[in-house]
């Protein structure tokens, strides 16, 4: 059952998607348009589900709707029950703001690759990528504005607003990432306000602007949105330390190590804080491949890796304290809370 | 009197500006929030009027606002008169949208200069000028939401609306504008999307969503709309005209002449598509600055100038025929007649 609802979420996910996108399908703009299918997945060298990711902003998005429904108290829907199809375009904008950050980052920091495919600077230059992440960004506010058609304008405004000030997060987090780069001074003090703008301002606005949906009161909406802020600090920290031990990270290929990357994350701004060996290291410059397996070993002496788990932890019962707090309910609830778990690396 | 209003809302835009921009100014990102006020025009080398434009947008957003209202039958605001600072906001989201797509735009060029200073990316780097124009596209999307404030909340959708569907054009002009830069076979037909996007779609937007904000009804409104819609389309053609026989592109420091810059002008396309002497030089590559007396004359030979002085004179009457129908009230109708007027370089 569970496994069949949340298919048909990410069916129509992936529909609105390419009607959204599809905007620009028109005589003068195929080669324009195809810039956004290739870097959606869509079609291109790569084209499939790796390559369009797992969708899973949208999907917490739709999860959040309905999952503020008690069967016995429904508000509105056919049959007595909320319809999450109305709430599609909201999911969608999401996704594309995401994607619209994805292909600048991508420009930014210079990558070529992403998820095994050439970015989108990398296959049509850098002038034409930022028009392409441009593109995505103002689709997804039409997505959003779509809303209208099934919710009240007051609602739209509303979601709206949640979903600039959640912009304008990623854009503060987008400026502290990339100014961090010529800094020697950092502490993990400068890692918290990074990551609510780059990773948790997302993930808030999918639980936020879905209860909104939902029609949450305010306590519950309030939950929700602190369930995706805390779930989006936990992942980050995770994906931290995945970044430096995780086995990827740890065999052979260490050149996709965050320590050779130079990246701020939170288990190296504990060393720096400290000021130790691996600080002093770490200001000399680059870290090369073959010393990777002694500069995370020493980082694992320091402490920066058992202070992460625990950040980490700290996080993760914030988030589910908020989840359980919203009670999520019904079957969308059961696997909302299955993806949290999933997401947090937990058994449940 | 005139000269009075016009200033009142070119202050209030202003301040407006300033206000909407100063959600950047928290402790952590005040480098970055002086990147955006560099931009404007308001701090760095340079600042001052010259630097920030003549807001033009915003104030013909205004404008169209109240020359809706017939004196005698006003609908709301004090005193029995619209209250046009309620729509500054609007006016504000428009210019903001100009900034971000100048900020992308000059990177996109390479170019380094802009108003005489220099440019965003040639100041703090291309990642961090990116991040900037995103910045300004988000502020723009958070001014017109706060329409809500004055206006009712299906009005702001509409508003909206209109504002992302130009942007959308506006991407897609661009996207036509650096894809023709590799193409050799263009005509008369090319232009006309690509100036519709990259000139029109902006200028109507003012004076659709003025007039939408001005409670015009529907016929008002789309004469509005298309009176915007020419004035970019004349105003454009105008701008390439001057760009090749204007007093700088001729005189001396030729380098300015977009003969040299080998920008797809009218005047050039015509040309391109007449398959003269003019274009068989023109496919031989950059035209240099000994070139461009020479190729400015054989151009005017072969018709280019002629006739894009014909289409400018034909889009300038349209946007006056539906100004005329739009029937602009008050002294706020006398300012829009006489700034179109002056866009157009006409004599009244």
């Amino acid at each position: 059952m569970s496994a069949n609802l949340q298919q048909s979420m990410l069916d129509a996910i992936e529909i609105e998607l390419k009607q959204q996108v599809a905007r620009l399908d028109q005589p003068r703009t195929k080669d324009f348009h195809e810039m956004l299918t290739y870097h959606m997945g869509w079609t291109g060298d790569g084209a499939g589900p790796f390559a369009a990711g797992k969708r899973i902003r949208p999907l917490l998005t739709l999860l959040s709707v309905i999952s503020c429904f008690d069967e016995d108290k429904n508000k509105e829907g056919k049959d007595g029950k909320i319809n999450w199809l109305h709430a599609v375009s909201a999911a969608s904008s999401i996704e594309l703001i995401h994607n619209f950050s994805l292909v600048h980052d991508d420009i930014q920091d210079n990558s070529e690759l992403r998820r095994g495919r050439k970015t989108v600077w990398a296959n049509w230059g850098a002038p034409m990528a930022i028009n392409v992440g441009d593109a995505l960004f103002v689709i997804a506010n039409q997505s959003v504005m779509d809303l209208a058609e099934h919710y009240p304008a007051e609602m739209v405004v509303k979601a709206s607003k949640i979903l600039s000030q959640c912009c304008l997060e990623l854009t503060q987090g987008q400026y502290l990432d990339m100014s961090y780069e010529e800094r020697t001074d950092l502490s993990i003090e400068d890692y918290w306000p990074m990551i609510a703008g780059k990773t948790s301002a997302l993930l808030s606005a999918c639980t936020h602007i879905g209860s909104l949906l939902g029609y949450a009161n305010d306590e519950k909406m309030e939950n929700f949105r602190l369930f995706g802020y805390h779930l989006g600090l936990a992942f980050q920290v995770q994906d931290d330390i995945l970044g430096i031990w995780g086995d990827e990270a740890l065999t052979g290929k260490s050149a996709s190590s965050d320590l050779v990357e130079g990246k701020n994350s939170l288990p190296v701004l504990f060393a720096l804080e400290k000021k130790g060996p691996f600080a002093e290291r770490w200001h000399q410059g680059p870290i090369s491949v073959d010393e990777v397996d002694a500069m995370a070993d020493l980082l694992e002496k320091e402490g920066g890796k058992a202070y992460a788990e625990q950040v980490s932890e700290v996080e993760t019962q914030k988030a589910l304290d908020h989840l359980y707090k919203a009670n999520p309910q019904g079957e969308a609830g059961e696997i909302i809370i299955g993806l949290a778990n999933k997401l947090l690396k937990r058994n449940q």
